[in-house]
Formats: structure tokens, sequence, C-alpha cells
């Protein structure tokens, strides 16, 4: 491997791999989110799309149907179906969360209003079945209907969850499938399902989405304590303040002296924070190592990942997808 | 016709006609709206469920499966998958239109809160999706996909269009054909196609369902102005207070002189109300007789549904559909 190469991140070498396939997903998603008679559509939607973001889920999609050998033209819709779910999903967290950034831009709800992006998002969501529909694969359709339903109820989930002392690692778990990794899995299943892949291969490929996705969200609940600003666009303790329980918390609130749980109940489950709060948690994280703890977790999801595509027939893009599954953790070392 | 019969209402009738098929579609809906997971989902649901309301939209998939003789099990999978999109709709709207009333009762976002209804509004929507995937037509997967497009264009639309007062008869209809009729046009259309009935039959029930939610709309949108508390449980004059610009206004901005458009522009447009405007607009509206041509409209309707089920065989269906259309428009007059 080149240097050059070697400094190539390997989500950008998958882009670059499967850059024509990249290019007919980006057409058919400017096409599609338009609307001849609603002109707020476009508006917002042009706004989500021009801020970018890697485009990780439907690549997914596109590896594992060309992994498998797929040379039909239904990935392409598959993958604008992945990314259309997953945009209708981030306008209605923006509501949720009453966010007023998204990838380092104002969002839609403070743009226009929440209304809008109830509305597009829900635009969106009714395209994103119209798309799936267009493959004429019934066994593509129960897989993404199922996930959009495992998603809606993570987030619900979560609603109730986020601020509970009771939620200990399981319920956190289910949360991080529902709302992060059920489309992680769903993105790679379908890919492999339209190829008409081995059931053996498809098996591998949702275990890899899924590991993934959990990898993932917890690398990111890890940083939203140890990132910088630069690296995330987000401000360290963002989840402290939101009153938000990720899995660095859990493991300190298992663990708690009753002092401390004491300041986890004011500040978690009754919001009452004060000044120096975030720092006295950081603290008692510190204190059990739970950062580290959750880094050891989020390693080893990303090593399930690897392993169950190990299965797969040797392929460039099956060690592209091992990459990803590294870099999605290293960026924690 | 004895007096008993005569006295019941069509839909009560037609209800009672499909009882057992209705039982089920209750049954299947109890069913899927659970969710093992996430607590706060039955609550939400329960309690719409609970406010009861008519069940005509499932009614007409079930009417229009057994006008053309369908005998299998999935028009009951149909008619839940039509009210989960209906009831996923008003929760998205209550959020939208920031309402405290759905039924006579305090709406799911002043229960609980926005969050749960845009995520359980989410759910119910994929749990739809889910159902009709179940039935095994593309067909009626690529009916129900767009209906649910046109739906949340119409929302959209109607967000602009709204306070808008070159808002037109056209603009409105397109808004109404989104937010109401496409529903109503899709629950009797995949009646037909799930029944595997001739394309002229399905065109006459995709018509009838098209008039029959366009006249049950421009009837809302009358009654809003010329109801009762008790008949509504709206108060009279909400969609001027809320600006939202309704046949009855439209007809008479665009009669409005100099002063009158001046009045629209302040209160609908702009927004700046004062005690007696409603007063005020009624006697503009009184002056171009709106409220009769805006109900005239509504027969006109009424009666396009009745003539596009005329072409399809006699039968005792299709009589109580044809008198649902007049019951529609009956409350006005």
């Amino acid at each position: 491997m080149s240097l050059d190469a070697a400094a190539t991140k390997p989500h950008e070498a998958l882009n670059a791999l499967l850059s024509a396939d990249m290019d007919a997903v980006n057409a058919l998603i400017r096409d599609r989110m338009a609307s001849e008679h609603a002109p707020r559509i476009p508006e917002v939607t042009a706004h989500l799309v021009g801020a970018g973001g890697k485009r990780l889920r439907p690549m997914l999609t596109l590896a594992a149907a060309r992994l498998c050998g797929y040379t039909g033209p239904y990935h392409v819709h598959l993958a604008a179906t992945v990314e259309f779910i997953h945009t209708a999903t981030l306008l209605h967290d923006d509501v949720v969360d009453e966010s007023a950034q998204r990838r380092g831009r104002p969002t839609a709800n403070l743009l226009w209003d929440n209304k809008s992006s109830v509305l597009v998002g829900d635009y969106l969501f009714s395209r994103s079945f119209q798309l799936m529909t267009e493959t004429g694969s019934l066994d593509v359709l129960r897989i993404l209907s199922n996930a959009s339903a495992t998603i809606a109820e993570g987030e619900v989930l979560q609603l109730t969850a986020a601020t509970d002392l009771a939620t200990n690692e399981g319920i956190y778990l289910q949360v991080v499938r529902g709302k992060t990794a059920a489309l992680f899995s769903a993105a790679t299943e379908v890919g492999g399902v339209i190829a008409d892949a081995e059931e053996e291969h498809v098996k591998a490929l949702y275990d890899y989405g899924d590991a993934l996705g959990i990898a993932f969200q917890i690398a990111d609940d890890l940083l939203d304590y140890q990132g910088s600003t630069a690296q995330t666009g987000k401000n360290v303790g963002d989840d402290f303040r939101e009153r938000k329980l990720t899995l660095p918390v859990i493991k300190a609130v298992a663990q708690a002296t009753d002092e401390e749980r004491a300041f986890w109940v004011r500040t978690i489950e009754k919001g009452k924070q004060v000044e120096g709060d975030l720092e006295q948690a950081l603290a008692i994280m510190d204190k059990y190592q739970t950062l580290d703890a959750t880094r050891q977790d989020a390693l080893e999801w990303a090593d399930k990942a690897k392993v169950a595509i190990a299965t797969l027939p040797q392929h460039e893009i099956r060690d592209l997808l091992a990459d990803i599954a590294d870099y999605v953790v290293a960026r924690l070392t």
C-alpha cells in the first residue's frame, strides 16, 4: 500500500471505488427530494443535502450489493431509500431534541419551523417507501419496513429511558440498536438480498451492519465527553446538559456511592444542574474509568463487525468494510 | 324501508353490515399499535383509539373489497393500514397546529409532549408499511406509498398556502386533495385492487373516494363558519383565528373591494386580529354569499362521488356508499 493510499480514509476509498454508483444515488436523491407543488420541500431538503454528511449508510448498501455480485439497477434505489429514512429521522430528531445545530449549520426547525421539519420529514419518509416499492422485492420491503418500526420504537424508548437512572446497559443497547444500528443492518442486509446472495452471506452482512452501528453510536456517545468541538461539531458534555443517559454515565451509575447516586439523581433525573456539575460528572467517570470501559466496548463491537464479514468471500470491498469498522473506533484512541 | 332503518345513519348501517370485518380490523389495530419495548407507545395510541372516531376510512376499504367480491383476509390489513396512516397524520397535525383538543379530548402533544406525538406518529406510520407489505401486493404498496407522499406534500403546501392571499380555488383543491382526499381515494382503490376487480371498477372506486374526500373537507371547512360547537367539537371561526384560508374566505377574497382586501391582508396574511374581526369576516362572506357557494361546491362533489359508483354493479354496499356521500353534505343544509 502506498503512503497516499494509506492516508486515504476507508470510507473515502470506498466512495471512490463506488463513485459511479454514488453519483447515481445522488442524482436519484436530488430528483426525488424535489416537489412540484410545495416549494418549501426542496428548500428544506436542499439545506440538509447541501450540509453534506458522509452518506455512509447508502454507501453500505451499494457495497453490500456489489460485494455479492449484483449487476442490476435497484441497489441505487435502496441506497437512496436508506438515505431518505436517515434524513427524515434527522429532521424529526431535531424537533424532538430542540436542536439548533446539525452538521455545523443551523437546523431546519430553527431556519423554518417545527412544522416544516415534521412534515418534510414525513414527505421524505413516504418518498423512501415509494423508492423501495419500485424495486419490486417484497423481502426488501419487509426488511426496511421492520427497520423503520424498530427505529421509531427505539426513539420513543429513548424518550423515557434517557433520564431514568434505572436504564441499564441492556436498555441502552436496545435504544442504540433501534435508533442507530437498525438502519445500518437493514442497509447492508438489503444489499445482499437484492443481489440474491446466499442466506449465510445475508446474515453476515446483517451482523456486520448491526455491530458497526452499535460501535458507531457508542463512539459517538463517548466522544460527547472526550472529543473536541472541531472533531464532533458539538460541545463536550452536551448529552450531560441535555440529561441523556449514555454508556459512560450508565457505567458510573451502576457503581455509584450513595452520594454519587444523589448527584446523578439531581443532575440527570431532576435536571437541576449548576455550574461545575459537568466537571464533577467527569471526575466520577474518571474514578471508575468508565470512559476507558466504554471505549473497550466500542472496540469489541468493531471487532464483531469484522468477524461477521470474515465469512464472506475475499473481495476488495470486504476489506474496505473491515477498515471502516476500525476507522469508526480509531478516532477514540 | 322501516322508520328504524331510515333513522340509522348510513355509516352506522355500513358498520353494522361489515361488523365482523370491523371487529377484525379493530383487533388487528389493537395488536399492532402495541410495543413490547416502549411503554409510551401504547399509552399514546390507547388515548387516541379510546377517543373513538368513526373509522370511516378503514370502513371504505372493507366496503370496496366486499363490493368487488373479495373473500381473502387482506382487506383487514389494508383497512388497518389506512387507519394507522390517518392516526399518524392526526398526531403530526396536532404538533403542527399546536392543537389542544381532538375529538373533544386533550391532544397527545398536550398530555405528553410534542416529542411523543412526532415519534409515536412515526411508529404508526412504519407499522402501516409493515401491514401493507404483509398483503404481498405490489400494486397496493405502490398506491399507498404514493398516497402517503401526496398527503405529506399537501400538508407542506398548506403551510405556505394557508396564509397567502394568492391562494386561489385551484391551490385550495390541491391542498384538499393532498391532506384529505388522497387517503379516501387510496382507501377505496386498494379495496378494489386487493379484490382483483376490473380496471374500470377500480377507477370508479378511486373517483368515488376522491370526490367523497373533497366533499368531506369542504363541508368541514364550511362548518367551521356555520356549525355549532356541539356539532363540530370546535368553535366557530377557529380557521379564521388560526389564519387558515379556506374556501369561503378564498371566494370572498376573489371578489374583494380594496377596503375588504386590506381587511383580509391584515387579519389573515399579517395575523393582526382585533375584537369584532370574525363578525366583520362573516359579514363580508354574507355580502358575497360565499357560504352558500361553498355549500353548492360540496354538494357537487358529493354528486360526483355518487355518479362515479353508479357504474358499479348493483349491490347493497354500493347504495350505502351513495348514502354516505349524501350524508357528508346533509349536515350542511
